[in-house]
């Protein structure tokens, strides 16, 4: 086989419909070029018709799904159905940073109250203060009659921040805040617990 | 906070157009249910001009790539450029298992004959016979003027296996056939090297 120069730059082979699709798999969390053109050949050995259904869901993606002009949360109706209240606690506003994490407290099914989404944390390095994560838009949801607001932003030090500047704009207006706990996750050792999280094990112990 | 009742199974919270799009990606290989949520949700947060160029992307991946009928690649072309001989050296095929295998080697920018694609490696437990691997066609492909078939299926023992098969029926041709050699991967540790590898790069050692 006679060798090639290396490195010439035509390319016969290159597939410009599977280099399209390539192209915008990778611009996704966590996939890199490779996996991209992995998954690319993946939908190319389906049938047409699984390509075409998500074709479909991606249209529907882009044009059916909203904010909630109330929540911020991503929905298909504004309000969205929790804000409409249907079947749920209107007194108790549980705030959490993204979308996701919403989702994330609806797997528990143990919360049945409003939510609020910040869309991020108080990060001053990042430019995103207070009215980056709508504090107005919050209080003024608290005008409703709210009796508890639960901060469920995330055990971080932007998360932590968060709710630490939360609970004092929350304070004046006489209304229960209360953070989310931290302690030991379920199912996991003891011996193997960073220090802070079994510090505040410790310190957040409860009677039984 | 009241506890709602475990399992509860209404999700007022569901949005199905998110649902959807989940749903498909978590079909592709190596995405499991929460890695589909999670892309759905950075979906979801990049403008809806993104997603266009991906629904667009995947238009044509499943209308404009065809399976070249020569050699069995991925094209949007029939034959594809590289069966239409354009730059390449038609006197040397190179059999491979699938279409992304002709990507490997393309990059390596070191081979410049043609392809020819099975799709599959000789495998009776899965009923993968001769036919299946279309042999026959490769056949005929060899009435053209080839001096070498090169056999770059995968060093597995499916592979080795259709390798030796194919060897067999392309020796009373009298066409050379080579297979692309094994040994110890660039840039590896002969100490953590497994023995079959090892063992294979002794043996197939050549003079410096």
């Amino acid at each position: 086989m006679k060798q090639q120069p290396a490195g010439r730059d035509f390319r016969p082979l290159s597939i410009p419909a599977v280099e399209a699709v390539s192209r915008q798999l990778a611009k996704l969390p966590g996939i890199g070029p490779r996996m991209a053109q992995r998954l690319t050949y993946a939908l190319l050995k389906r049938e047409k018709k699984e390509i075409e259904q998500l074709i479909h869901a991606l249209h529907s993606l882009a044009n059916d799904v909203l904010r909630c002009a109330v929540c911020g949360n991503y929905a298909q109706t504004d309000p969205c159905p929790v804000c409409k209240g249907e079947g749920r606690n209107t007194k108790i506003l549980c705030v959490v940073e993204q979308p996701q994490d919403v989702q994330a407290i609806e797997r528990t099914g143990h919360y049945n109250g409003l939510y609020h989404i910040l869309g991020a944390a108080l990060s001053p390095i990042d430019g995103v203060g207070p009215e980056e994560i709508g504090v107005t838009k919050l209080l003024q949801r608290l005008n409703d009659p709210i009796e508890e607001v639960i901060l469920a932003t995330n055990p971080t030090m932007e998360g932590d921040a968060t709710a630490l500047y939360l609970q004092e704009v929350i304070k004046p207006l006489h209304i229960k805040v209360t953070r989310i706990a931290r302690g030991l996750p379920s199912g996991s050792d003891l011996e193997y617990a960073d220090e802070v999280t079994l510090a505040l094990a410790f310190s957040s112990r409860a009677e039984m």
